[in-house]
């Protein structure tokens, strides 16, 4: 029979990938928590219109990248490219879109991307929704979460980015501005920026093309068509958490996705390379209106987890690990069951049964190579006179026959 | 604009949901720990021919229910049905099909099933596979581990049900004696028991129909057709867990899935109703060369977390919580650092920032309705005197004002 292999860009993980993982994932949901935020799961599959009416039809994600297919009743479904559309569909489902809501979420997202260094097809979130809130203390909170995620995941080279784009009116009226002042440059902008002028002119400010930097360097300025307050919010935030984290204001920040207004930013470390944000977010006021629901003002984060991994320094306690070799001539059902009273006994120790049937010494040789402390051997010597056998696997010397209470003992003072 | 809704068969959990959740979850993570399982994470897409070639092209599971769709090059993909599939496949890839190991995983699955009680098309598995063993020892430890679930979990009126399919031979025999007994009753037979006598006869076994149970009586017994050392196995594992959860041997039961092979089990609860099981297992040394691999003896189980969840006794400790009202005039950024200065110093207090600009005493009285035990008001006076108002919220009378200091020491010794 021939193999059948993983999908591209959908890689397995294994205990030794996850070493770097679980310990991340742990310390945001406790940071989560600290700042009272409650856990929300939606489901992996929506109506594909959920994200085309949210993250927008115009944008490469709903147009090239997302996972759609037909149902069995011929509707278009389509496997989350992010989380927010699924929360904000949820909570005008649920008629929560009248009230004040913090979640968090953490899970698999999709698209249909080339694979590269840090992008894969599946790919993991986590994020943040703060609902029903207004702009200001809502922004200060989530700017106070974003240092804490930064500090306490020990990240290096740290800087976070701000900027704000103005309400309704003036995002609109700054994207004229800039479509006029580009008009006479058409002839030496390259594809994707002319498309990014017809369909979305803000994020040509995103271009990677250095011309097209230079370009814009004598174009309008969005901090000159934003009200005062918002420049005031941004000098603010900068100003409280300053010391907490480095933060830059950045005119040209405009975010991926179209439903951002008021303040968006980016946290970037330079020891990602090329592709250096691990958080986004920003305020999204418009988004539940537009899929349905009330006036919801809201606010919120995403955080790529592979990237976020990849430079984290947190890393997961030493693990307590012991063998237990079994060794008599037949099965000997009793040593499973001691082996279950001794984890009921101490439930922080990681008790390995080897299920082999090889010798005693072979799998001793392999309790060896593991980083268990001690090996319990139980064999026909140990079966007739009902004791276990306690081996250092550190101190070559010591072995000591216990009786199964003693052995208990012992295990639960490990 | 109109509502876009969720998907039928697809809820979503908020936090009151999760109360259930996380802590059985919690649970399950720390008793395959002791249990010294790795972790393994697979991706939510595989090719569909996995699928069709693990769970078997007659089955239900992949002619009726599984979520198929074609990417854009044309190759049918499927949301996983099921967790073993894709654990094989990548052990199978990562060329670790010649040596034993232990695994388990915990995540959604997804069929397109009709939506009743206990039943949605998002449903979510915990799996154990031990790898590479031989019948006998891992065999036990895999039924150890199913009462360390049942009583760790507190799970009562649980039963656990255990039976031998035989080897691959001795399967096949019993299955046409079956058959040859069976085909004079065809006539009597529903439309889905003829199917099966068809496709996968021993799943008469497993039928509802109470006339097909009268009649199976006086056919073939798998129990003869099984070798004396399968026997014993049954007998050994009675004798040995029987005093920790209540086990019988029952010759009918099959599992529904067409790899299985020698031992198999099912954990029931009589709190469940019909449809009881929230464990099934088995052995399946022949599907890793079914996908490609090497002859690889396996043995594994599956968790239903939604039934599992719905019985389980086991809850989540009462969380410290506490509210932060900033009250000023203005927005007071040095609130949110106090609040971020607190977190830091406890982090085992949910600290609630109340991110609305409603007045003192609306915030108090909201404050009033949650579970917290305190709240931090600032408001201009403690700003001008760098000060902090703690109210107790269950005992009326105490109000004191408190340094940022002296708050931050009250906060860790919460």
């Amino acid at each position: 029979m021939n193999k059948i292999n993983s999908l591209r860009g959908m890689p397995d993980f294994y205990s030794d990938d996850l070493i770097s993982w679980t310990p991340v994932e742990n310390k945001l949901e406790k940071i989560f928590k600290t700042f009272s935020i409650g856990e929300i799961r939606t489901p992996i599959l929506e109506y594909t219109d959920l994200f085309k009416r949210s993250v927008g039809d115009t944008s490469d994600i709903v147009n090239k990248e997302i996972y759609s297919f037909n149902d069995r009743n011929d509707q278009s479904l389509s496997l989350r490219p992010e989380g927010t559309a699924g929360v904000i569909r949820s909570v005008i489902e649920k008629k929560l879109d009248q009230q004040q809501s913090k979640f968090w979420y953490m899970g698999p997202m999709f698209r249909y991307e080339r694979p590269q260094k840090g992008r894969y097809r599946q790919f993991h979130q986590a994020g943040i929704e703060f609902l029903g809130y207004e702009e200001g203390k809502s922004d200060f909170e989530l700017i106070a979460l974003v240092c804490s995620i930064i500090n306490g995941l020990d990240i290096k080279n740290a800087k976070l980015k701000i900027n704000h784009l103005g309400d309704k009116d003036s995002k609109k009226e700054f994207s004229s501005s800039l479509v006029n002042y580009l008009q006479p440059f058409k002839d030496q902008m390259n594809e994707k920026d002319i498309e990014r002028l017809n369909k979305n002119p803000l994020r040509i400010l995103d271009s990677k093309d250095h011309k097209m930097q230079e370009i814009l360097k004598d174009g309008p300025s969005l901090s000159n068509f934003i009200s005062e307050s918002a420049n005031d919010l941004l000098l603010s935030i900068k100003k409280t958490f300053g010391d907490q984290c480095k933060i830059e204001i950045d005119n040209k920040l405009v975010r991926g996705l179209d439903y951002y207004t008021g303040l968006v930013f980016e946290a970037c470390s330079s020891d990602l390379g090329a592709q250096d944000a691990f958080i986004g977010g920003g305020r999204y006021d418009s988004l539940a209106k537009t899929l349905g629901g009330k006036d919801l003002p809201a606010i919120g984060l995403a955080i790529g987890l592979e990237r976020l991994i990849s430079i984290s320094s947190v890393s997961r306690l030493n693990e307590k690990k012991l063998v237990f070799i079994s060794s008599t001539s037949n099965i000997a059902p009793l040593a499973f069951k001691i082996a279950n009273q001794l984890r009921n006994a101490n439930s922080n120790i990681s008790l390995d049964m080897d299920l082999t049937d090889s010798s005693l010494k072979a799998k001793l040789r392999r309790a060896n190579k593991t980083n268990a402390s001690h090996a319990f051997i139980f064999g026909d010597e140990e079966m007739t006179n009902k004791t276990v056998t306690v081996k250092s696997l550190r101190d070559d010397a010591e072995q000591v026959s216990m009786s199964i209470t003693e052995c208990i003992d012992f295990y639960k003072k490990i």
